[in-house]
């Protein structure tokens, strides 16, 4: 139950993007855990519970900063503020979604992001049904408003959650205006300049594979 | 321009998971040039819009089953229909969804989906406030109806979209009455038997590596 196997690694440079994808699990893990009234929690507990390793546990957690005590473990305090620290959810990350469909929407409103700090300020489309209304007090406007107030709000973050056809411009636009990562639904692969970061969710791409296991089921 | 590089795996049979990932978006790609009137299509074309290498296309549509022709390429009809049916998207395949909030609501009306022969027939929730209601044609029951239902429709896919809490239990609910395969969307990782396949889409370990790209720009 020896929890304090310690690494030097203090700051997050050079993370490996699948610990950084375990992180949030580790952060969800130790608030429920809080709210039962725990005050300090062991890597085996942690790797058990989460269906992992004991020592990659222990060497995520090391890229937070913080360290186990032997036989008292992590803090959970501690580590869930180095986790949200480390995560960014204690800043504000403010956003534009591009693409007010159903996916969208459910973007906008979804509660699961609250936490993260990070907030879609605004959300764009073409469609002059949806242009000038709200989505959960959130204003849609139309497409040609978001180089004015992207530059004027210096937002950094841009959501895309249009139909494939047009994500390539929309990825375009992003660039061009100072979006520096960019989230995208559309389930195509965007080209972006080097200094743009994007993060792909293929709804499509995943339920391919489900859809593949089903009908293919001979492994 | 030579595409008839040809591998002689006809069965979908330990296809490596990145190459069905990939599946989809060779399949939107060849539906939009089909719309547009062409009749043929070369690997190294579709390598170029797909970002990819040119070999690593070639090796992914074999698995179709379908090969290209010297000088002409593939034949757009016959990569669409293989692909159709490499993916399954030529059957039908219905899901039960649990979790009728907002991603589980989008994930309903999320007209993606339509083509992929996938059809959600039938939404759980334990709020009163949706239970007897309807989300794009789709009844929403009460969780207490998920056996007997799952029973008598033998339904073989499964998705969840509740709260991090929920998931285990609806998890052994699904493997305890026929579902096959899962789609978890909520944060965490969910525990199933052996001969059930899980799918996460893990939208905040997604939006975690965009923030802390954001927070610790330093490569």
């Amino acid at each position: 139950m020896d929890s304090a196997v310690v690494s030097n690694i203090k700051k997050p440079v050079g993370v490996p993007e699948p610990t950084v994808r375990r992180m949030p699990k580790y952060l969800n893990l130790l608030k429920s855990m809080q709210k039962e009234g725990d005050l300090f929690v062991s890597a085996p507990y942690i790797a058990r519970l989460q269906g992992l390793d004991n020592t990659q546990v222990v060497k995520d957690l090391a890229y937070t900063g913080i360290t186990g005590k032997p036989r008292v473990g992590y803090s959970i305090e501690e580590l869930i503020l180095a986790l949200e620290d480390f995560l960014g959810f204690n800043r504000k990350h403010e956003a534009f979604l591009v693409g007010a469909g159903f996916l969208g929407s459910a973007l906008i409103q979804y509660q699961g992001f609250k936490e993260s700090g990070m907030r879609i300020v605004a959300a764009f489309d073409i469609d002059k049904q949806k242009v000038g209304k709200e989505i959960g007090g959130v204003p849609v406007f139309h497409l040609e408003k978001f180089r004015d107030l992207a530059s004027r709000l210096h937002i950094s973050m841009g959501i895309i959650s249009t139909p494939a056809g047009a994500a390539q411009n929309i990825a375009d636009l992003m660039a061009g205006w100072g979006i520096k990562a960019i989230w995208n639904f559309a389930p195509v692969t965007i080209k972006v300049p080097d200094h743009v970061f994007v993060q792909d969710t293929h709804l499509y791409a995943n339920l391919a594979v489900i859809l593949n296991k089903l009908t293919h089921p001979a492994k």
